[in-house]
């Protein structure tokens, strides 16, 4: 579903030549909250529920599933119907405002004024071993098709320190994220004792979503950034990144790291 | 400038020992239109004012760098603040609705209304060779440092047929391809037969810059969506994808690459 076939002129090294290959579904999905367009996203088209909820949390329009009165998914249109049991006014103008405060570090400054009243510090004291963390990044990598490596997809994981719990692939890098904090929610999950894997980059927009979910590792095949790094040390998120075969980089919080 | 020193706790496959590592800079530019907010963005901070230029092109805001009346950029506090030769009223809500019709083709349902408005049907007769795709992939990967392969950059480059005429790498898929259309108008590059380069995925978002842009072939080093084949279809775009050693996919107008 979240893929489609296509036809294609390939060059093999010699000739060119017609054949089908698969190729990742992007899919509109537009947000109407309490009858007024609120988002559109493209997507991969599959744990629409989760990505909705997840989406509307990480936007700060909800903290929990239950304010929520109704959710409906209009798939072949692409349209999602969200009724809130409370009925918010809304300033639209602060939802992308730039928000300049210096409320606790100096990376704070760059936080859009949604991201300041969602993403929370995690005060979590797990801590799990560098193997521990190999071992997480090659489930994942087991776990995503080839395709899924290949076809640019963004893969995403939710576990314990010994094993992958859940895991969502998706077109868009934050909607594997959305779709595992919707899943979070849905289902009471508590995070303290959670890491989250995840395909690509460390950017500030990743660890910010992090935060929101309340995950205090994040497990990366790919390169952090600098402004990144510095919300993840605010933030209290151990963020470790180029995971690869037997080799890793602990670039912020490494207490929650351990030899072994 | 694109980067930073940071300390990182690195495992080998040995030992937990602390060291210097590069790392992406992600830096916030927020555009202040007329003398209000219009867009925040975080990017990769050099060629910031390419970078403003093609986004506001980009967005339908201008055409041509004439129509910019100033332009200053604050570097240090991430600003740039941008005067019109005329005041536009703009309706901020047609920026983001999302905009169902039906002009030319079906996937022309996802436009966004400024898209539509600023996308253009790419009428060139432009040939160029299996040999010389290949090339030009090539050329931007050697073109592009160690670090720019694996550190999280896109990177993109404008070519003619046989050589890359400018490079533009950034954290952002869309800031580097925004960069090189500020170059193009800036310096009123004709497009008819000139080719982007990218390193990134084909998605919809990609194909639709190409042709804002104006470039009739569109060369990945990744895989597409179907969305994106859609619109490259419907747009006139030869969007080849998988250039990898002596391989490659054409995927839409496959009359622009002949064997050789």
């Amino acid at each position: 579903m979240n893929t489609e076939k296509i036809t294609v002129v390939k060059y093999d090294g010699d000739y060119l030549g017609e054949t089908q290959e698969d190729a990742a579904v992007e899919h509109p999905l537009t947000i109407r909250l309490d009858g007024e367009e609120f988002a559109t996203m493209v997507c991969s088209p599959d744990h629409l529920h989760e990505l909705v909820v997840g989406f509307l949390a990480s936007e700060g329009i909800i903290r929990s599933e239950k304010q929520i009165k109704s959710l409906q998914i209009d798939d072949s249109k692409g349209f999602a119907y969200v009724e809130l049991e409370n009925k918010q006014v809304r300033n639209k103008d602060y939802v992308s405002k730039r928000f300049i405060g210096s409320c606790c570090g100096k990376s704070r400054q760059f936080y859009f004024h949604n991201d300041v009243q969602t993403a929370k510090t995690i005060r979590s004291y797990m801590q799990l071993s560098v193997i521990q963390c190999l071992h997480l990044m090659n489930e994942l990598q087991n776990h995503s098709s080839q395709f899924h490596l290949t076809g640019g997809f963004h893969n995403a994981a939710l576990c314990t320190k010994e094993k992958l719990l859940l895991t969502r692939a998706d077109i868009g890098r934050h909607n594997a994220l959305d779709k595992i904090y919707g899943y979070c929610l849905h289902n009471r999950i508590s995070l303290s004792d959670k890491v989250i894997v995840f395909s690509g980059r460390i950017s500030s927009e990743i660890v910010l979503k992090v935060a929101k979910i309340g995950a205090g590792v994040l497990l990366s095949k790919s390169a952090p950034t600098t402004l990144a790094l510095k919300l993840a040390h605010d933030l209290g998120i151990t963020a470790v990144g180029f995971i690869r075969k037997e080799r890793l980089n602990v670039y912020t919080h490494p207490e929650r790291i351990v030899q072994g």
